[in-house]
């Protein structure tokens, strides 16, 4: 990273967490956000898009993003003055375009709705059986769906990629504290995860929700993708907006078990709270490790996240610093898939 | 480290933490301790030392390890028993002994006294300039010591080894906490680290507690280092055998600077209390990082470290996970002298 110029990011996904990424970036001067796409459409431009636009629409990223644009225009060191080139469109195959579009990004993070399980996998399965040589992040949840993606090594690295995996709150910055804390223990016992998630407006976070409620007892991630707006509305009125989830499939699990800070998924236990009618959270989010020293003693360290910070800062903040460690480790030739829980995330200012 | 071979370790220095280190090897199969030595001698072996009599030994290392040492034996594969050959001897260049050995060690856990700052340096430099390609690990504390290391970057590149500095507890698995932390957050506004120390008998720290003397109002590292017992034992009385730290030297700065987490020295603060009459910490040891999110909310997170954890089990634990991560880059070609906020230690079992 000690070049000059800015890292090309594509964010695959505009829903909450999409456009929580295209404002973060827009925060920062190391990245510009090259192309964004939906479902339905992709947004690009080989200079960088207007992150306002992307945060201020709603609905379909195309239209949002025309009808938001605000007119631009750059100046080149030379003093000319030229429009900037953007390129929006609805098409069949949003993630083809993006692939085609490969050779002028550097970084790809990956903010679709899991759902399947394989879907994101099967995404950057396709980047990496077409050849791109890039730079990928993620922030699943689900320990199937990481396992999809560790499967995945040999293409992979067959294509001269990274991929980190996990890498948002939890699995991501949680479980990396998790390694941290085990340094002091010859023995551990237990990592207990339990988050809070506060959101005045769960319909900014239709996938999240649905990602969630799937962990109910009774449902599955294929009953959770198939409930409409309104079975989602009747089920929270039943629990008065909150939804508490235990002992959930997180592949916090299998990221630690992967280093050797367990080695029993069950030694992993994710829980939380997520309250869907009110901003606040309704528990502080805390990683506890439980372990033995050397001289014999049971003990705890613990890492906090602080209640003003949200699901997106605590989930698009790390996937960032996590994509230039993983554009960090492609430089060094170190290709393949990896977890949020064998490298530090960079800094990126 | 997928070889089956364990990684064959000398510790420098056998005072507390010296020892600690050997107590903690001891406990784990993928490391052996191969060599240790103190400012008078070195005890060696091709096999692996016995770690309990260096626990057990008071005063003397030399001496006091031939005291302590069981007889052993051991088997090779054939069902031969061999004597395990130990070497135990004064010298007047420890280190110069430790240098001729270095084709038989892997890593070097450096746990000397650095009084004055510039010594632990000078012993890296000394490996390196000799050729020895191998990877180090130390625990220093001070911004200027860690600083002398920093500029060892290119001795230290060209003899194709690795130092992983700074990597204790404080600076260390704390100062990484907060490169964590920070990911949630576009402004980081402050690092504050307040640690406690709880030890029934200082003695057993005769440095670790002149280092800390040091930082006191009108004392310099000098002025600690030339204390007497006698000394020490004064100044205690007169405070009730607490001391308390503020605005420390504490390289946790400049590692946190060096990876962009703080633009600015002054955003971090070290300080703390050591009880030396009790082993119960006097406070929780805890890394706070204070930001603004990228939606303008300030907050903080925490790591927050078990009362039950001694400072030997937080700063021996970490020191040698990231001994093995700094085995991990030598074996990857990534030579030099690296931080503890660089990079997540790896588990040692």
């Amino acid at each position: 990273m000690t070049t000059d110029r800015p890292i090309r990011v594509a964010v695959l996904g505009a829903g909450g967490l999409g456009k929580a990424a295209a404002q973060i970036i827009g925060l920062k001067r190391e990245v510009i956000l090259t192309a964004i796409c939906d479902s339905r459409g992709i947004v690009w431009s080989e200079e960088s898009l207007d992150t306002d636009a992307v945060v201020s629409l709603t609905g379909d990223l195309v239209d949002g993003y025309q009808a938001h644009q605000r007119p631009r225009t750059t100046t080149d060191h030379g003093g000319v003055t030229l429009a900037t080139r953007v390129e929006a469109r609805h098409c069949d195959d949003p993630i083809g375009e993006m692939i085609r579009r490969a050779d002028v990004l550097d970084g790809v993070l990956v903010a679709l709705p899991n759902l399947p399980n394989d879907f994101i996998p099967s995404v950057i399965e396709r980047f990496a059986t077409g050849g791109s040589s890039l730079a990928f992040v993620d922030v699943l949840k689900r320990t199937r769906a990481v396992q999809y993606l560790f499967a995945l090594d040999s293409p992979v690295s067959r294509s001269r990629s990274v991929v980190l995996t996990g890498c948002g709150a939890t699995p991501g910055t949680l479980a990396a504290a998790a390694v941290l804390a085990a340094q002091s223990f010859v023995e551990v016992e237990k990592v207990d995860i339990w988050w809070g998630v506060g959101i005045a407006n769960w319909e900014a976070y239709r996938a999240t929700i649905r990602e969630d409620i799937a962990h109910l007892p009774g449902y599955t991630v294929e009953r959770a993708k198939a409930m409409t707006d309104s079975d989602v509305d009747a089920l929270l009125e039943q629990t008065n907006g909150r939804l508490e989830l235990r002992q959930m499939e997180h592949a916090d699990d299998v990221l630690l078990q992967r280093v050797g800070v367990v080695d029993r998924l069950e030694q992993v236990e994710v829980g939380g709270v997520m309250d869907t009618r009110h901003a606040k959270k309704p528990v502080s989010t805390t990683m506890t490790l439980t372990g033995i020293t050397h001289d014999g003693h049971r003990s705890r360290h613990t890492f906090i996240l602080g209640d003003e910070t949200t699901m997106a800062a605590n989930v698009i903040g790390p996937a960032l610093g996590y994509l230039k460690r993983a554009l960090w480790l492609k430089a060094h030739g170190l290709f393949g898939v990896f977890g949020c829980t064998e490298f530090l995330p960079m800094v990126v200012r």
